[in-house]
């Protein structure tokens, strides 16, 4: 039963990947057709592979390439060696990973993130138990997700060869309630999330009555992404009173929210202002947040997301969890930390319910009463489907997408389409 | 190589253990001839015992005992569930673990620390690695400690029979030059702490004189045990300034270590103010400590003095360790952890050469260069010695001490002791 072998990683491999993604509206204009991620494996000498999933933008892929020869050798329990490596080979530094966390640097976290959790899935392996077992133990066996609504159109506009998603239009009040029915009765979720900041605030929050009047037990949340001004905010802020759970990133700035927290009698959450550790006091200081939302994409990974958590246990704000697009394996990884956390205070955030395409063997991971069960592991629990993965890839290199671009999607639509904010 | 069998503890044993301890002075009294500690073996069903080492006070045993039935079923890897299962049983509230870190129960936190130290130890055996490896890898592979002076009497004055130990006299400048010099000389310890309090400030100050002119290249410290007002530290302070590289503790309260930071031209250490999370919010607003010396004992285990170092990493406070009289099992927690710390500022305290017992197998572990080289495993890398725990544990039934009460023994030299504070 003894494992005293040193188990040196042999190989490390990036792919980048683009998967179909519907045209959700936000702030900053509209999904384009081809959502990117990165697909990491990490091999060690006796042939396990461990996954990860990050982004897929240039700028992603560029800091995972410079650490990647790094990692040779690295044992896969050595995380705090992975840190070390990481940070020396982005920044030409030895010694600068002493310093990481009140750097409040999001693209070297980034790549960290993206390392840790391959390895945390080998050291998972390697004990013939579930992912959650390497970070303290599963608090619960099941992690909830919201439903997470967005305005959208009902095809793209210029291409007609791309397949419709088959959500239809969400545009109207009565459309959105159309498409929270189908997220709560496929999925169960038990609360909803509004992705916001598309339409003035009062149609925005009217569509949020109708959503508390069809499903008056689900918790609401709205989330302008940072598209009201202070003045906006304040003058909707009574009509948000009592609707929400929370509200979200309704300015742009740590500095306003702290002035929004002043007159909101909900708690504020934040994906924006407050995404790294070097944020945190200010965030404090000015209150600016009563719930912060991890990701441990940009947070450092599963270890950051934990410390993150404990730090919301010692300084009293909740903590729950945001989502871009992604595939089965990020949720794997969402779902295995999540459980680790007592104090996880809010159904969590995912797209996942808008990806039609998986990279993970057995296709999508499936949600049961809103929630999804701890993957058995061992390890995060999924495995590569290596077909897809090759499919997925092959649609990367074809489709022109290299870096996220609302804006532009949005112009082929709406020529004059500015995403400068705040847009109200 | 896959252990996906599950392992649940099967017995839970707790020995109180008492060993002989010099003459050493401090702000309360001084050390009485037996100093306490708990041994704590956790056995899994496949014979493998993990262990810890706490206090040996009555208090800490029945909490100890509370939690120890609770424990039998347990998964080693299930470190967030001992979290549950000991708040459970200590407080009869099966949820209250959920608020854990921000309430500041050092005694609670102490029984999961004994506790979560022979967990990890199994999870170390169990991997066939160091513990350091199941806490994010080992930053470095040795761990600097202190040397720690004591002014001392020569031997016990009440007992002929109890032997002296070989340190001899500690009461004017040139003996604790001696003291220091036979630390530095052994153990090549590279700095040195000085336990203060005992005499007039202005007395102990001319004894760091002495030792900063013999040791011009060590760092020094003194730690008053809170012996001193604010008004006595304001007065020394031009006298301290230059000499130190921090200053312990000096006064009693947090609010009145505020103060002192607001004069003190060095960092202020505590091990006496800020002694669990809940203390950290009002430690930073009020800038009452730059280093806090983390005990894994007492701050909730070895992942809580890892999270006390990343707070330490996010609010730029530096971190070091704390110790009392101990055996070689926390030594070697205390290095397993120490080792994985990135930013441990300051070399550990250890009370361990002041010892002439031991509990673990081999007899006491061996400083190098004023380090210990992080054990090699696997888990804590030490055993126990059976023999030796049985006269230890015979010891404490025969020994009469129950509760260290340093104020009380000093009345046997003078009667008229008081151990109240401010001393000076």
């Amino acid at each position: 039963m003894s494992l005293a072998e040193p188990m040196p990683i042999a190989d490390v491999r990036v792919t980048p990947i683009a998967f179909r993604d519907p045209p959700l509206l936000n702030v900053a204009g509209v999904h384009e057709p081809w959502a990117l991620r990165s697909i990491i494996e990490v091999e060690l000498d006796d042939g396990r592979v461990g996954l990860g999933e990050s982004y897929g933008d240039l700028a992603t892929l560029a800091d995972l390439e410079r650490v990647r020869p790094s990692l040779v050798g690295l044992d896969p329990f050595d995380l705090n060696g992975l840190e070390r490596r990481a940070y020396a080979a982005l920044t030409g530094d030895p010694d600068a990973g002493a310093a990481y966390p009140a750097e409040g640097d999001k693209a070297r976290a980034t790549a960290i993130a993206a390392y840790e959790v391959a390895l945390l899935d080998l050291q998972g392996q390697i004990l013939g138990r579930p992912l959650c077992d390497a970070l303290g133990g599963a608090v619960r066996d099941r992690v909830a997700y919201s439903a997470y609504l967005f305005y959208k159109f009902g095809r793209r506009r210029d291409d007609p060869g791309y397949p419709a998603d088959d959500w239809g239009e969400g545009l109207t009040h009565d459309q959105m309630v159309a498409q929270a029915r189908r997220m709560v009765d496929d999925y169960g979720f038990g609360s909803i999330k509004l992705k916001a900041g598309v339409f003035e605030p009062d149609f925005e929050i009217e569509t949020l009555r109708h959503l508390a009047r069809a499903f008056p037990d689900h918790p609401l949340r709205i989330d302008p992404n940072g598209g009201w001004s202070v003045e906006t905010t304040r003058r909707v802020m009574p009509q948000l009173d009592g609707l929400l759970e929370y509200l979200e990133d309704p300015v742009m700035t740590l500095a306003e929210m702290g002035e929004v927290a002043t007159f909101a009698p909900m708690p504020l959450a934040t994906n924006m202002v407050t995404i790294a550790f070097g944020h945190v006091p200010e965030t404090l200081r000015l209150n600016a947040a009563q719930v912060v939302l991890s990701d441990h994409h940009y947070w450092g990974g599963l270890r950051a997301t934990q410390r993150l958590a404990h730090l919301g246990r010692v300084f009293g704000f909740g903590v729950s969890m945001h989502s871009n697009s992604h595939m089965g394996i990020s949720l794997a990884a969402m779902t295995h930390v999540a459980a680790t956390i007592p104090n996880l205070a809010y159904a969590c955030d995912t797209h996942y319910p808008w990806q039609v395409e998986e990279v993970v063997a057995g296709g999508k991971l499936q949600f049961e009463n809103g929630a999804l069960a701890v993957p058995k592991g061992p390890g995060l629990g999924v495995t590569l489907d290596r077909e897809a993965l090759a499919a997925l890839h092959r649609q990367y290199l074809t489709c022109g997408v290299r870096k996220r671009d609302d804006a532009a999607e949005m112009r082929k639509y709406r020529p004059d389409w500015s995403s400068n904010r705040p847009r109200f």
